[in-house]
């Protein structure tokens, strides 16, 4: 039912589809700076819930939350060569503050490595104050010649992680930790995005990291998206911000380091692991309403119906909204399902006379026929269901269009629709330099069994290939 | 006990006692960038639970948060002159990004009201899209020349709410329920401070505003903190920015806009609101450790019951935290204190032999000895106390400070300890410029009973008068 002409159909042409979800969804605007973004309310609902869930997470994990300054003087990011050749072209600097031109002009942060390095060196004196587990929700600044709402924008809103250790064992498994009890445990429970866990060849590594672990979702148009980070730095970092700590035999020792993040652009990839013709798609987890209680028609008797249901949904502990009778139904389910409510509960006099009304689910159009004082015990489970039925969805999807190949053009070929896997000693340099002649990339590298290994050089390893965001 | 010599006393010097507090109770650092600031994990800590506490208050009141971007070409800023002149000197502008300069330099926000303006301008069709309740949580900018942690920083933190309403009633009525309902009962019920609320004269308005209502806390010295103010912005906003809707009659007609702000700088008023020449005292709703459980010393037998009290505490929902016993007791006592952790639970081997434990109370250094039996809820109890107490406290500290006077002479001299209170038609014009060549300002209107007047033409007010931060 509905949805006919409102979008642009995902087979016709997937970014197109992905634009008029963002808009008709009433997700996010473009904001009146080229790059920049509006976040609307209901967009932002959906990333507060996103934030919660991973902030508890990162609580859990032992990191403290903490924040520093927008501004950074354009000194620190030549402490670090490699580091700021990964960001120069990206950079917005303030030349003018105050109503006078600045001596030394301030970079808006792209990142804030670089003054965190500098705090840490300050903050750490002895092993007493390690590990030092610190992260920030912020804002941050990378100037994107073409921008997507929330998959590439100018500023976006994302949190950092950076801790600092004094073995390379501990902060090996501190990040691993995030990557796995944070962002994976995030993924799969809240968003029900099943991802290819594994590392970064080399050649994709973030700047200074040693290892870089990576989350690669697949989007229902079968390019991967890159869902989080963690990244080991070694003593890279500590060297260039100089972060040592004194251990317990008295002496100096260099620190090491870890970063980790997750971004706004975790919105865009719930809409596009999910989302269909007819618009969003929202696990119960995340979405901001879970139910909408729908009158078929403006009638006190239905309204009276819908606002007891509404009382006992909530009560119930369920995200409920009523949507009251007027306008035309058709119109009002459309835009419902546009955004992507995980359940539909329509009350229409007919039915509410035999003592039913009828639940529909987003994500299969399943329809049940409920007697009206089951509703809440029903729709609280059902819940349940449909988050764990779209996670199941998701992983048969990524597993369908998962292509198992044995040579580069095999690849190439494969990533026309959906990801290929081919042994990792196929690849190497050469392999990579092809493949990305054709706009593919490796996007990690994992063990024959799907697990996360501790570098390139461990034998027998497959590389996960696509085209991405 | 302790605390000596560790903090300047707040007689001898009020400003250097905060600044010793704020880096004592590692709240903040500077940042590297002149007038910025580094908000450490103890001071984020109670900002988050602020904002956690405004935010549910916000929600309660019906708006939504939403999320618009940190930049703003220039060009909005001059559409309404008279904004503009309020900010200009202030303004931190980016001139080059992407490796260019930019055609048009774009402007770090100092608030956002201008972009907000926009949107609601093409969000808003009909009377059925009011009232727009949006809010923000957002970073902004305002060059300070001397800047003073959390009291005025280049870089603060804070919320900023916009709305947009079909008649002045209306907008009226809200920026007073956010005033009332939100600023009012969190500073009250959570900070446990107790401020004047009123209007502030003409001359105080925030530029464009028909009325600007003020919560005026006391600190400690005397001097007067504004904590939050609301904004009824009549038609100038909505005119400048062609914020219009079509009534029930078909026509288009212009809104009614309202906005309210609070920010870190209440992490400084509540340092200021309570604090003594041992550091921090905090109300135990905001406090992010309530209580904290001491071993006297290091010793299998005292840390076993630390461990199960803290645990217990745990259990009946206090948020706790342990101290072990290595390190001198009286230093521990000491940073505790400077913390402001509201209950110390002392755990000692001679009264443990006893089933008993020693609870002392920050605010008050009243102790009690508590059968370990009931531990758990002699300090959930006692934690409502104190927070009532402090509330008490703080009321009384104001009311004997606040000296009712007769003339502006008399009222100079009284701001020298505390507030003035002053029939307002005693004041004028006239008398604002004398206050003001005393560095002594009129921050609110009242009607005599302590009720916000409609606006300063009542009759009968009094005015408020005080030096402030």
């Amino acid at each position: 039912m509905a949805g006919q002409n409102v979008l642009t159909p995902q087979s016709e042409d997937f970014p197109k589809w992905y634009q008029d979800v963002v808009a008709k969804a009433e997700m996010a605007d473009n904001g009146p700076v080229r790059g920049t973004m509006v976040i609307r309310p209901y967009g932002y609902s959906i990333w507060e819930r996103m934030q919660a869930e991973i902030d508890a997470r990162i609580k859990r994990a032992g990191a403290q939350n903490a924040y520093f300054p927008l501004f950074i003087p354009q000194s620190y990011l030549s402490r670090e060569a490699e580091h700021v050749e990964g960001f120069s072209p990206e950079l917005a600097v303030v030349t003018h503050a105050g109503g006078e031109e600045l001596a030394e002009p301030v970079v808006v942060r792209p990142t804030s490595e670089t003054v965190i390095g500098e705090f840490m060196a300050k903050w750490i004196q002895s092993y007493r104050d390690l590990p030092l587990l610190l992260n920030q929700w912020a804002n941050v600044v990378r100037w994107e010649l073409r921008p997507r709402l929330f998959l590439r924008s100018s500023e976006f809103l994302w949190q950092e992680g950076h801790t600092a250790h004094a073995t390379a064992a501990d902060a090996s498994a501190y990040a691993m930790k995030i990557h796995v009890e944070v962002y994976n445990d995030f993924l799969e429970r809240v968003l029900a995005v099943p991802t290819y866990l594994g590392i970064k060849p080399p050649s994709e590594r973030f700047a200074g990291a040693t290892n870089t672990m990576t989350c690669e979702g697949m989007m229902r148009d079968g390019k991967a998206l890159q869902m989080a980070t963690s990244h080991e730095l070694g003593q890279n970092f500590a060297t260039a911000f100089e972060i040592y700590y004194q251990n317990e035999e008295g002496q100096a020792a260099l620190c090491f380091t870890t970063s980790w993040g997750s971004s706004t652009r975790l919105v865009g990839g719930l809409i596009m692991a999910h989302g269909d013709d007819d618009g969003l798609v929202l696990p119960p987890h995340v979405a901001p309403i879970q139910a909408v209680v729908l009158a078929v028609r403006d009638d006190d008797e239905v309204n009276a119906a819908c606002q007891s249901l509404s009382d006992a949904l909530e009560a119930a502990d369920v995200r409920v909204t009523r949507d009251h009778g007027r306008g035309s139904f058709g119109r009002r389910v459309t835009d419902w399902e546009i955004k992507g409510v995980p359940l539909r509960i329509e009350v229409g006099p007919r039915d509410l006379a035999q003592g039913l009304v009828t639940v529909v689910r987003r994500d299969t159009r399943e329809k049940l026929t409920v007697a009206i004082t089951d509703v809440a015990a029903t729709v609280a489970a059902l819940l349940e269901t449909v988050q764990s039925d779209m996670f199941a969805a998701a992983r048969r999807f990524r597993d369908e269009n998962t292509h198992d190949v044995a040579t580069l053009d095999e690849a190439v070929e494969a990533v026309q629709n959906g990801f290929a896997r081919l042994a990792w000693d196929r690849v190497g340099a050469e392999g990579e330099a092809r493949l990305k002649s054709e706009a593919v990339t490796v996007r990690c590298l994992q063990r024959r069994d799907g697990s996360i290994p501790a570098d390139e050089s461990e034998p027998d390893l497959v590389a996960i290939v696509a085209k991405s965001y």
